[in-house]
């Protein structure tokens, strides 16, 4: 993994804009019909006198998010572990015809436990619509190899 | 929703387990291919190297709680809101072959706003595996209306 990324590339205070995609009721319908099958988000009409319209179940929308992290940062990146998430918040709904991108800003970056060949990297994202209005956010914490570790194993 | 589940079905302290899925290679690659298509989540032998063998996404692995959640009571419950998600831990890989079920404890149930219509209710999930080890974990919030205010609207 010659090009990876490593810890030195994710300086604290960095905001960094990527992805883009369109989303459709078919995948709406789709994911939910697999995962969270609840009216809202699998039944166009039911959906229509609950809610206003289908709305992509919260967890579709985080997947969403997923993807354009791996797309644009996450498939590169030396990671170690990545163990969980924090502070999943569904702030607006995602619906069909909406388009989607991610704003990602590094809050904390600092050597692990002392460690010169590991670092954890904290990151707030933002799904933001086309609106400009942020419909959710999610708190996380990357371990990853610092330069020169990466590619070593 | 004559018999939808109230504030009053969560009392704080009862635990509930419930579910029951095998998760096969197959589903893992698939959602992994669309979401998160990281090499130990889609390929056999890059994770045989990596990881000893595939692992499910951790988003995944959410999904499907999501899946059993809504099977065992999300559907019947008298939702008003779910606005997120607390300390979502992947503590153990899940992989194709195991066998998972939920188990969900009530950590708080409160009045909203001294309200007398609506109540949260906050809920710890563990996913738990064949072995009897919990594999994931996480926190939330759920908002429903109180009995007698089910199906009013």
């Amino acid at each position: 993994m010659p090009d990876a990324l490593t810890f030195e590339d994710f300086p604290p205070g960095e905001v960094v804009e990527y992805g883009g995609l369109d989303v459709s009721a078919d995948d709406v319908v789709a994911f939910a019909r697999e995962f969270d099958p609840q009216p809202f988000h699998v039944d166009e009409e039911a959906a229509r006198a609950a809610t206003g319209g289908l709305i992509a179940s919260g967890w579709h929308t985080s997947a969403l998010l997923l993807r354009m992290n791996c797309d644009a940062f996450l498939m590169r990146a030396a990671i170690l572990d990545e163990a969980g998430m924090e502070e999943v918040r569904w702030m607006l709904p995602v619906r069909p015809g909406d388009r989607l991108h991610a704003r990602r800003l590094t809050l904390a970056a600092r050597p692990r436990d002392g460690r010169t060949d590991e670092g954890e990297v904290e990151f707030l994202y933002e799904l933001v619509n086309q609106d400009g209005l942020v419909a959710m956010t999610q708190r996380s914490l990357l371990v990853v190899k610092c330069r020169g570790e990466a590619g070593a194993d």
